[in-house]
């Protein structure tokens, strides 16, 4: 087996000599274990909170301990009845290619009658297609009628919060996202209402409130302060934030991130903001889950992947989210049956 | 008659000179219209966002325009049949000692069988006690067992939002105030479990750390930024912050405010933030005054007036408010009658 482990703690932006490739013999899984054969890794920018060295929220992870992540795979070796051998499961597996699991923690059956492909459940159907979920509907209150403002809009959390108001009913829901060619994919395939290329707008504060004339009721931000900056004297009354990730504050330290300049919307449009973890939601993961696959199966939610093959890669995918170049889902395939 | 009108707009902290006493003739109330003696006056810190001369939320005050405010009073003449001669009224009133009211807008009659002092319908019975109960109930939605911080602790607002929190259980109430004076009286009187004079405190956040080792979940915020950015470090998973003023801040251009620095701990923490106007809770103010008026009466409920005698006063009562000289709600009586 394979595994990449931490070589050196990142200083700013994640680089590929941070990590290093491993190779060890393939563990046999203990009493009530069993071994998953990984097919398919995410890559998350959430990781990089744990590569900086000193503890923040989460400990540091130490040095030459294996990457956290998300993993699909196949049960190939097991003595734990309920993961007989051929199971397939979505899990908490990390940036190798085999991992034994017990089934405790974030761990989940694929639906044997699923006709979906493997790899949506890392994405629409894992951690990013549950943030939009439930960050809309749970921490945003999101309603039909109103105006939803999205950031990174193309990666899958974006996108598929996008789609999730536009499909309940909201009046107006605007994209924000690095090149015309993911613009164009959240107006053509996501049926966004429009997209906004931040990269080629000089004022974006401006090209967001032309867009938003009559304002904006939901902000679903992926980016950081910058971008709630620029929204908050845009917000409605009773706007909502929802803080489901903050990509471009991630290789800051606390004192380098621009922060929230001016609070007073709070007071004068009654503005709630929220962070969100989506594990707090784990006990109605089933039901959302259900809910989109049926969506995605009637073809009312689009996704856009964008795979790597080989865990050798995983380093470089994970490095190129932080400069915005992945276009959907990066996922690695490590087992051409994915 | 008299009354106070703006002469020339606040730049930083407001002036007495930036205020004009004027002298009319008594006016007469027209059809359907009522005539109110005012007996107190209050001074209140959001007056403030109308004296730059700039419209920021609220459109600025015209110059020579009389100074908002809320007052308690007696219907000295009326050509409406729902408020005859000798009614007694809260209301949005004003720097003046008489004026003429329609019904409409924010009035409401002081029940004929309280016992309790009039100008506790500008008080604890206002504005500022129903900024506390619908901020602890409806924005921080407060549940026993939270451990609460209040800013600005002695102050209407705070001190009725703190001992709110007590009768409801909370597992700790922990006060800011800027005097040995007024940290005293929380604890004595009001029953909070301890308090901080932030004026003798040289490092404060180690202070609330200190006296709240197992952390935050609710923070109830007069103050401002600086108070939010020391507090959000220690705020508990699922903490809550209620920004119910931001007096520190009103004086200064957004760009000069502190701004929010790490909100890092919206994410880690769950965080929720969120801003009150108390006005969209009007239509269960009756609720929450019969309730309070209970508790004052049966002696669960507390206040403390910093009373000023006399229309003139007002500049300088409003002044204070800046720099923490008020201990209590500051009214100003008009009428050796109240």
């Amino acid at each position: 087996m394979q595994q990449i482990v931490l070589d050196q703690y990142c200083d700013g932006a994640p680089l590929p000599e941070n990590f290093r490739l491993e190779t060890a013999s393939i563990p046999e899984p203990g009493e009530g274990r069993f071994r998953v054969r990984h097919i398919f890794n995410s890559v998350d920018p959430g990781t990089r909170s744990r590569l900086s060295g000193g503890d923040s929220y989460a400990p540091a992870l130490p040095l030459g301990n294996p990457i956290d992540g998300f993993s699909v795979g196949v049960v190939e070796a097991s003595h734990n009845a309920d993961y007989p051998e051929g199971t397939e499961v979505y899990f908490a597996g990390g940036w190798r290619t085999h991992s034994i699991q017990s089934g405790r923690g974030f761990i989940g059956k694929v639906p044997k009658e699923s006709r979906l492909p493997l790899s949506l459940w890392i994405g629409i159907l894992g951690v990013p297609g549950l943030t939009a979920w439930f960050g809309l509907k749970s921490i945003a209150r999101f309603q039909a009628g109103d105006r939803v403002l999205v950031t990174s809009a193309a990666g899958p959390v974006g996108a598929t919060a996008g789609q999730l108001a536009k499909a309940g009913g909201a009046g107006q829901v605007i994209g924000l996202a690095g090149s015309d060619a993911k613009c164009a994919w959240l107006v053509e395939e996501a049926g966004f209402d429009k997209a906004i290329n931040y990269k080629a707008t000089p004022n974006l504060s401006v090209a967001i409130g032309d867009a938003m004339p009559d304002g904006v009721d939901v902000l679903f931000d992926n980016v950081g302060n910058a971008m709630i900056n620029r929204t908050l004297p845009l917000m409605r009354q009773n706007g909502r934030i929802c803080i489901s990730g903050q990509v471009a504050d991630y290789n800051l330290s606390p004192s380098d991130t621009p922060g929230i300049v001016n609070t007073k919307p709070f007071i004068t449009h009654r503005v709630r903001m929220q962070g969100l973890v989506v594990f707090d939601f784990m006990p109605a993961f089933a039901e959302a889950l259900e809910a989109m696959s049926a969506m995605i199966q009637a073809g009312d939610l689009t996704y856009r992947e964008d795979r790597f093959v080989g865990l050798e890669t995983m380093p470089e995918a994970f490095c190129g989210l932080f400069r915005g170049d992945n276009f959907g889902r990066r996922v690695v395939q490590l087992d051409q049956s994915g």
